[in-house]
């Protein structure tokens, strides 16, 4: 199993969380980003969308966050990341899309970098829309989160999963940004418990070995 | 079971073949998003995304369209809209994600909103945006379809899928905004293929009774 990953990519990141909390240890390969190498023909042959992660298993390119993990997840179900009830998985990959669709891809590298070369916007625009996409979605999910009984310590009871390995690194993002979370009392008392666990610490952008300053 | 849908939502259009090809016909309600109902105090409450579809079931409103088919395929699995082996899953799965994540939250009504009345775009400019999303991200797909063995008369072999489910609307999508679709012969082939079969057939936009000219 090898994983290729880059320290700030929050869809690596929430590959690396769920590694860790299956305790498993692929080999690693670094792919910049900033630098560009993500669309090297080298790498395009093993992910033609040109994005991490990826992650090399039983000889196929497995690629997507959400794909890997739920594969994660099939083959290696100790401990589950999803609950064990068609209602609650719905409910908990219905928080994890919530980030994956309707936050992260408006926000990821590629679209601010489009904003700015070809929309023309200059790099305050862009915060602005950063921003303005982190308070609309992580606003919908505090709202989801805060008005049901099935959260506990955690986005779904009190063991960490799938939503939580969703949340962690979009809220690191935000912080990251400097956009305000003081609306987001559930949501940061979630990724506070989250951050108390190895799993999720050893995963954070700032522990890789490809980090940078 | 009743589902909150939109003709023109393409994430509703997902549910609805998915509903389709399971032979279960839900209760309707329609929300008007060009008339900004989903923002309604009575549609949030059920939905603090305010996005459709949702679709209400055992007391519960499930939301996100990828959510909802993962649920309907655990709750009805006849016929199975993902393969049975862990990686045909991670594949499907992946080719799904890459409509769902990388190509849809781009170009959906919000956004195209926001460029206009926030970044102060045109209606060019804006056609431009939603082009070179929909080149980008039909292109990784092609790539990855035309590549790979597994692919066959649908997305994974021979019986549509979940990855056929996310495929179709987003082509629909592309050909009512007059995207170039030349270079996605693979994509083309099995848009086809899937718009023979009745289940597509009866939960396209213009078949819906809240459908507009």
């Amino acid at each position: 199993m090898k994983l290729h990953s880059y320290f700030r990519s929050s869809a690596a990141y929430r590959v690396r969380i769920a590694l860790n909390l299956k305790g498993l240890q692929p080999e690693m390969a670094f792919v910049h980003l900033r630098h560009g190498e993500q669309t090297q023909p080298s790498f395009a042959a093993l992910n033609p969308e040109k994005l991490v992660p990826a992650l090399e298993v039983d000889g196929q390119t497995l690629t997507q966050s959400l794909a890997i993990i739920e594969y994660l997840d099939e083959t290696h179900p100790t401990p589950p990341l999803l609950p064990s009830d068609p209602l609650g998985r719905a409910r908990v990959r219905a928080l994890a899309l919530a980030v994956a669709c309707d936050i992260h891809p408006l926000d990821n590298l590629r679209v601010l970098k489009h904003l700015k070369s070809a929309m023309g916007h200059g790099q305050a625009e862009v915060d602005g829309w950063y921003r303005h996409w982190i308070a609309v979605g992580l606003g919908a999910l505090e709202a989801k989160l805060a008005g049901d009984a099935r959260t506990g310590r955690f986005c779904h009871g009190d063991t960490p999963g799938l939503a939580d390995i969703l949340l962690v690194p979009q809220i690191y993002n935000a912080r990251r940004m400097e956009c305000p979370l003081d609306g987001f009392p559930t949501l940061l008392r979630i990724d506070a418990a989250c951050r108390e666990l190895p799993a999720f610490l050893a995963a954070a952008p700032e522990n890789q070995p490809d980090a940078e300053g």
